[in-house]
C-alpha cells in the first residue's frame, strides 16, 4: 500500500464497525482511525477510543455524552457535541474515507453528506442505498460496497460492466430454508434469531430469516452496479462460500469466495484498489461440497418484491423497506408473528406513493410519512 | 469490439483448431480467418478452407499439396509451399494473432518465430511452454493462454500477480481417480481413451489419464504467471466446472467456472481484452454439486514430477516432456503398460542433462539427443 488512509467508522460499535477494527489492528501501517462513532453503547465505544486513539469521537445520544468522557482514559481524543460538527469533521481534508456502518436509516443523512463531500464511503448500510439508490448511484465512482455479496461483485467487475450478461448473488437461504411453509406460523423469535452460518445484528438476522435481506440486497445491486432487474439472479447456495457470481457474454463466469467472515471484504473495501491482511486465511474447498439452488419464491415472497419494486418506483423501494424495519421491529418486540412480516410489507404496497423525490430532506420527510401509515397497518396484525 | 483481428491457425484440423473456427463462425465480424495450416488433414482442411476463403494455406505433408489443390473450390487461397514463406506471412503485417494449436512439441518452432516477431501468440500447445518456457517468459506479455485452467487463471489476474497468495489449477482427475493403484496394471488403452468429462485429442486424454496433464500445466503456469513452485496447487475437481482458483493475500478467492467447452477459453483469447460470443451459454450452477479432493499423489507420481523438474531445472522439464510424449506414443501403439508411462519418465530422469541451453535450436536438438536415450530406456519397457 502507498499510504496512510485516514478513516472514519460511523457505527463503530456494530457488527460492521468490530471487524473494520479488528481488520485495521492487522494493519497499523495502512491506516489510521480518525473518528468513531457509536449510537449508544458507552462501554464499546470507551475501550475502542481507549486503544485505538483516534482524534475525534460522537456519539448519536448525547446524554451519554458525561458517561463516555468519564471511561475514555486518553487525553487525544476530542469529543464532538453537535452533529454539525462531526459533518464538517467528515467533510474536512481529515479524513480520506467514511465507514457507513449504522443500521437503519439512521445512516441515510451522514452517508449523502459524506458522497457529496466528494469523499469514498465504505458502504455496510444497505437500507440507505435502498432509500436513496436514486440519488446515491450519482456518485457510485466513490461507493465500494462491504454487504459481502456486493463486495464479490465489485471484485469481479471492478466497476466495469462490459461484456456481463447477467450477476448472481448468492443467499444461504436462512434457518427457514427446509422448513415448510405450512409451519411458517409457528416460528418463534428465538428460531429466527438462529442463522446457521454467522452471528450479525438482530434486524439483518430477521431479514435472513425473511429472506428480505436479499430483496435489498437486489435493489442495492441494481443501483451499485447499473444491470437491469431481470439480469440480478438469487441462487440459494447453503454453504455461503461463494458470494456473488458474474456471467459474461462469452460463457464464461467469474466467482469470488471465502469463508463467510466480514473482515474480508472490509479489508477489500479499506486497501481498495489494493490488497491488505485481512487476519483470515483462504478458504480451503478440499474435501467440500458446494450445493446451489433455486430460491423457492412462494415461501419467500421478498425475491419477488425486490423485482417488483425495482420495476414500480424507489418510492415503493422506499416505503418496502420502512414497512420491513417496522414489522421485524415488531416481531422482535414479539408484536406480531413471523409471516406478518410478508403481511405488513405487502399491506404497504396500497399506501399511495406518487410523491416526487428530489433529494435526501424529500426522502427522510417521505420516509416518515410512510412510516406513520405503515404503524395504523400494523395494528391489524398486533396481538 | 473496436476492429476486425487477423488470425491465423496453426493446425486448424485438430479439437483447438477446430474449436476457434466453431468461435469464428459466431463472430464473422470480429476475426478474419487469413491462414489455415494443417499437419496431413487434407479432407478437413479442405472443407475448412472452402467454408472460411482464407488468403493463404499450408500443410506440413507437402507430398499431399496437389491432393489439396484438387479439394479447394475456391481460387482465392493462396497455396504456401515452404516453412521459409510460412515463416514470412506469420511475421508480416498480415496477421495479428496465431493460434498455436499444434500437438506435440512440433510447434515449437513456429511459436517462437511468431513471438520474436512480436506478434500475439493465443498458446494451446502447453508442451511448447514445457520445453521453452525459459525463453518463451520473456515474451509472455504476447501469450494469451488457452489452456482451460491457464485462460482461468488469465482472465482473474490478467497478468497482474499483486496481492495473489497462491493459485490452484484443477483437475477432473481423470478416468482413473476412483481405479485402486493396484488394477493400474491391468488399464487398456479402450480405459485410458475413455475420459469422464471431453472429448480430445489422443495425445491429451492418456495425459489427463496419467495426470502427467496437470503435471505440464502446473510447469506451464509456473512460466506463464511466475509463481514459485509451491504456489500453484492442483485440487481434484471431478465436475470440471471451475478451472482454476486465484487465492489473495486478504482471504479472498476469486475462481472462474464454465461448462467444460474449449469455444469459451478460445473465444476470450480471441477477443482479449474485450469478450465476445463463443457459442456457449453460461453454466447454470441451480442443483449442481461441486466437489473437491486434494490429489493422491501415490497413485499420480506425475503431480510430484511437475514440482521437482521445476525445481531442478528447464532441462528436467525437457527431459520428462520427451519421455512423456515417446511413452504414451508407445502405450497408444500397445508396445508399453499404463503404468510404465511413469516408469519410462522416472526412468529418463537418470539422463545427464546438464546442457547449457539458451535458444531454440539449442532446445530442439538437446530435446533430439534425449528422445535417442529415452528410446532406449523404453527396450526396458516393450512387450
Amino acid at each position: 500500500m502507498n499510504s496512510k488512509k485516514n478513516i472514519a467508522i460511523l457505527g463503530s460499535t456494530g457488527s460492521i464497525g468490530k471487524s473494520t477494527l479488528e481488520v485495521v489492528r492487522k494493519n497499523p501501517e495502512y491506516f489510521n482511525i480518525i473518528c468513531l462513532t457509536a449510537n449508544k453503547n458507552v462501554i464499546d465505544l470507551a475501550k475502542q477510543i481507549n486503544e485505538f486513539k483516534p482524534k475525534y469521537t460522537y456519539i448519536d445520544s448525547t446524554n451519554l455524552l458525561d458517561d463516555l468522557k468519564l471511561k475514555i482514559t486518553n487525553n487525544k481524543t476530542k469529543l464532538i457535541g453537535t452533529t454539525k460538527d462531526l459533518c464538517d469533521l467528515l467533510a474536512s481534508y481529515e479524513i480520506d474515507s467514511v465507514v457507513s456502518a449504522m443500521s437503519g436509516s439512521s445512516g441515510l443523512f451522514l452517508t449523502n453528506h459524506v458522497l457529496i463531500n466528494n469523499k469514498q464511503v465504505l458502504l455496510a448500510n444497505k437500507e440507505s442505498m435502498v432509500m436513496a439508490g436514486q440519488i446515491f448511484k450519482k456518485f457510485k465512482q466513490n461507493i465500494i460496497p462491504v454487504d459481502s455479496e456486493h463486495n464479490s461483485v465489485f471484485q469481479l467487475i471492478d466497476r466495469s460492466v462490459d461484456y456481463v450478461s447477467n450477476i448472481v448473488l448468492t443467499a444461504s437461504g436462512g434457518p427457514f430454508r427446509k422448513l415448510p411453509s405450512s409451519e411458517f406460523k409457528n416460528i418463534t423469535i428465538d428460531m429466527a434469531l438462529k442463522h446457521p452460518n454467522w452471528s450479525m445484528g438482530e434486524k439483518i438476522t430477521i431479514d435472513s430469516a425473511t429472506m428480505m435481506n436479499k430483496c435489498l440486497e437486489i435493489i442495492e445491486a441494481f443501483y451499485l452496479f447499473d444491470f437491469k432487474p431481470e439480469d440480478i439472479g438469487v441462487l440459494i447456495h447453503p454453504e455461503s462460500i461463494i458470494h456473488s457470481i458474474v456471467n459474461f457474454l462469452d460463457g464464461s463466469s467469474l466467482c469470488q469466495f471465502s469463508e463467510p467472515n466480514m473482515q474480508i471484504p472490509i479489508s477489500y473495501a479499506l486497501a481498495y484498489p489494493q490488497r491488505t491482511y485481512s487476519g483470515r486465511s483462504s478458504y480451503n474447498l478440499a474435501d467440500k461440497n458446494l450445493t446451489f439452488h433455486k430460491p423457492d419464491l412462494k415461501k419467500f415472497p421478498s425475491i419477488s418484491f425486490a423485482y417488483n419494486a425495482l420495476k414500480t418506483s424507489a418510492n415503493h423501494c422506499l416505503v418496502m423497506n420502512a414497512a420491513n424495519e417496522i414489522a421485524v421491529e415488531n416481531f422482535l418486540k414479539q408484536k406480531i408473528s413471523f409471516i406478518d412480516i410478508f403481511n405488513v410489507i405487502l399491506d404497504s404496497f396500497n399506501i399511495p406513493n406518487n410523491e416526487v423525490i428530489e433529494n435526501i430532506d424529500e426522502i427522510l420527510y417521505t420516509d416518515e410519512l410512510y412510516r406513520s401509515k405503515i404503524n395504523k397497518i400494523l395494528n391489524k396484525y398486533t396481538f
